[in-house]
């Protein structure tokens, strides 16, 4: 086994040990990245030489006994649209061109406190704004959607060219790649991590979270990044979870997973409903008590998802969009350009539905500790496809099938992880969906964890060749 | 001294001491109400009946030594836009009109639990969407406006017609009436008091809170109503602050006073400016430190607080708006009609706007623990004036007029409180406001206790004929 092919976890415990130089652990990534990324084009900067740097740091840290906890040396990327001080953001986007950040994100700097090695930044669908992202590839197959908007971060992840990486999830980011590309995605409590220089889509539902091999890491990850930082307006102030996981199966005794009746399983593919069902019911066989929930208010959630993104999208690119709407993409543009034509009542009443929506969410969350769904309806489409035909003669947008089932939990602010559960045709990666309380990671990463383990898939990855 | 003529404080003490029955306080309130209300119009529906049986009941229950609290069978009364249960909520409009209130609002409970004796409903500016509540007229001279939009409570608890009474204030609406007519009003910091079952005129920029004849009545009252409730979801779950003011005065040592060398003594009458002053220099006197200030983003307070205002109210009656606009005023009906035309992108920069505001003014509250300014720019203005001129040739909306300086306290949310600070031309009232630090009422009030008694007046009610 090659280090690249570690997970955090192992990567981790192997430094710590000495077994592993981060000297040589960033050399085996980078070298990954070299192999692969040309085919892949997961990232649109890469740092290689700071990041030997900081990783040769890292290693005179540790030999001299100053380990800094389980991110020191740990090679990582970033989605590009989260500054790190020195390198651009672009945002995949050419209205970015000539942008270097300043200073650290707050995430960025809290990676670097914890001794994490920045290996570059990750393609973004424009400005996060779609669930694509088409310059990237499907590290499963290289002529399906990576997913996005996290796409790079995704993939980068998957395919060893990264031991970890963030993304930001507004409708599904985090959680669509990460199923696409079979990695682990969190997008945690909304405020619980902070986006001080993480560049906005809509910040009443943008989120930052880790990509990751395992649960594990993904605790890992969210324990480094997670905390109050007053320079985001949204950012909480409460406690953190506590987040350490157990070594070994935990059983599942006394925990309630809701299995949705409506909603989740209304359109999905039939081998994404099996794979899902298959793992749910694994679930139960842990100790896990199954419970019958209906989701409330489903029929609103989208209109509420777009009514609050697309206007506070164009509130954000107003400037540009003025100065230089040439530089966007023609399909990130026009919705842009749609933005500014929504009324603030219509807006308005988005964010009251909103409202509405969190409360019966939050009583659903008496009855049940974690929701287990679905993360897409499909795995990876074709890059070419543009629509999803159901049985019933249905046809919907591909971007509508991806958002879909992941835009609850950015309505609502809740706590939700995509974890991989099984293949479907061609070996494409199906992600399962836990849903949780909000500021309650701990029994969601639990429940998933113990997931994984009765999975037997932990930390497997792509196949992509050298 | 008739017992409608004492202050809450003093009333509440009388009956506690049994030296006054809540039946012989309701009874002279109800009189004076009886004598003065046709003139003054400060009251949509009195509950005479409901308020003696429950005078009654809480005469009962103190002479069986089960007192309350302060507010134990004090009579008190609502702005018609609380809803108290089985009594209307009119909000002072026809759009109203066979509106009943089921149960009470979250405040109009909790001044039941604590014994209060309701009288009745005090007229608003139609839905609180205005400064001058045409309908009441001015305590201290008829021929002047009231003040709004809490016109009716300000009207009442000056003419004795109510011991104390609750307003709602969205950009100045319970310290703009109570400057006018000489009494204390209390802004509380926002989300400190819920808005459970209190009828929304802009829920971002909503608060309720008292109107009052001293000082330490307000405290009182503040003490009974804050504190969170979940049905409001901008009510804050943080623990109250301690509102026990000390009974003699305390000096000021330590305490820094802000004193604004823009914005808020800018367009303002010489009168006002000349008596506020005054009321600064005693602050100093009584041992504040003075500390010179800048009000950050000035300039941009108005268009936020119209900005967000505006397509919260439009909102707030896009149903009745469309089914029947030709119930409101026409003054009310062609700003909930502009509404529907606000972009949101607007709303959403107002929005961003707020945030930048919110934050420098933590910066500025950083040096000093209060700020002391005028209430209003002018007393109650003749009720046939639309525009104040000012020296420079400048002429203003006399809402903007009332508005300007109260509406910044809406946008940050901070603590607000008007202060009568003696008499102008024709003996109309001027009103002092202090400002302070969110959540921190315990210093705001201390300030605003100190000045009162140095100022000499406390609890002088208007010399209304019965």
């Amino acid at each position: 086994m090659q280090p690249y092919e570690l997970s955090l976890t192992d990567a981790s415990r192997a430094v710590e040990r000495r077994e592993l130089s981060p000297v040589e652990l960033a050399e085996s990534v980078l070298g990954r990245i070299a192999a692969v990324d040309a085919r892949l084009c997961a990232y649109v900067t890469v740092t290689a030489d700071a990041a030997l740097r900081s990783a040769r740091q890292a290693g005179s840290e540790i030999a001299a006994g100053r380990w800094r906890g389980p991110l020191h040396g740990v090679p990582m990327a970033l989605k590009d649209m989260i500054d790190a001080a020195g390198v651009p953001t672009t945002a995949s986007s050419r209205v970015r061109e000539g942008h270097v950040a300043k200073q650290d994100s707050a995430v960025a700097a809290r990676l670097a406190e914890a001794g994490a090695v920045l290996l570059g930044k990750t393609h973004t669908h424009e400005f996060a704004y779609g669930l694509i992202t088409p310059q990237t590839h499907n590290a499963w197959d290289p002529g399906r959607v990576a997913g996005g908007s996290s796409g790079g971060s995704a993939v980068a992840v998957a395919a060893g060219a990264a031991t970890f990486a963030l993304g930001t999830d507004t409708g599904g980011s985090i959680r669509v790649p990460a199923a696409f590309n079979g990695m682990v995605g969190l997008k945690p409590t909304y405020g619980l991590v902070p986006r001080h220089g993480v560049t906005s889509l809509s910040w009443s539902l943008d989120h930052v979270g880790p990509i990751t091999r395992t649960v594990r890491d993904a605790a890992l990850v969210l324990a480094a990044v997670a905390g109050h930082d007053p320079r985001d307006p949204a950012s909480l102030a409460t406690p953190l979870p506590d987040l350490r996981l157990e070594d070994s199966a935990a059983d599942l005794k006394g925990v309630r997973v809701g299995v949705p009746g409506t909603y989740y399983f209304e359109h999905v593919s039939a081998e994404v409903e099996t794979a899902v069902r298959a793992a749910v019911e694994r679930l139960g066989a842990l100790g896990a008590e199954l419970v019958d929930v209906d989701i409330p208010m489903a029929r609103h959630v989208q209109a509420v998802e777009w009514g609050l993104m697309v206007p506070e999208a164009t509130a954000y690119h107003e400037e540009t969009l003025g100065s230089t709407p040439e530089l966007y993409t023609p399909e990130v543009r026009v919705v842009l350009e749609a933005g500014a034509l929504v009324p603030a009542v219509d807006y308005l009443r988005a964010q009251r539905a909103r409202t509405l929506i969190r409360e019966a969410w939050a009583e659903l969350f008496r009855r049940v500790d974690v929701i287990a769904a679905p993360t897409v309806a499909v795995t990876a489409v074709p890059a070419d496809r543009q629509t999803v035909q159901w049985p019933d003669g249905t046809v919907e947008p591909v971007a509508d099938g991806c958002l879909r089932l992941s835009a609850p939990a950015n309505v609502t602010g809740v706590p939700a992880v995509s974890v991989p559960a099984g293949y479907g045709e061609g070996g494409m990666p199906i992600g399962m969906q836990l849903l949780g309380r909000p500021l309650d990671e701990a029994t969601l990463l639990r429940v998933a964890r113990a997931h994984e383990l009765a999975d037997g898939q932990e930390g497997r990855l792509a196949p992509v060749a050298a």
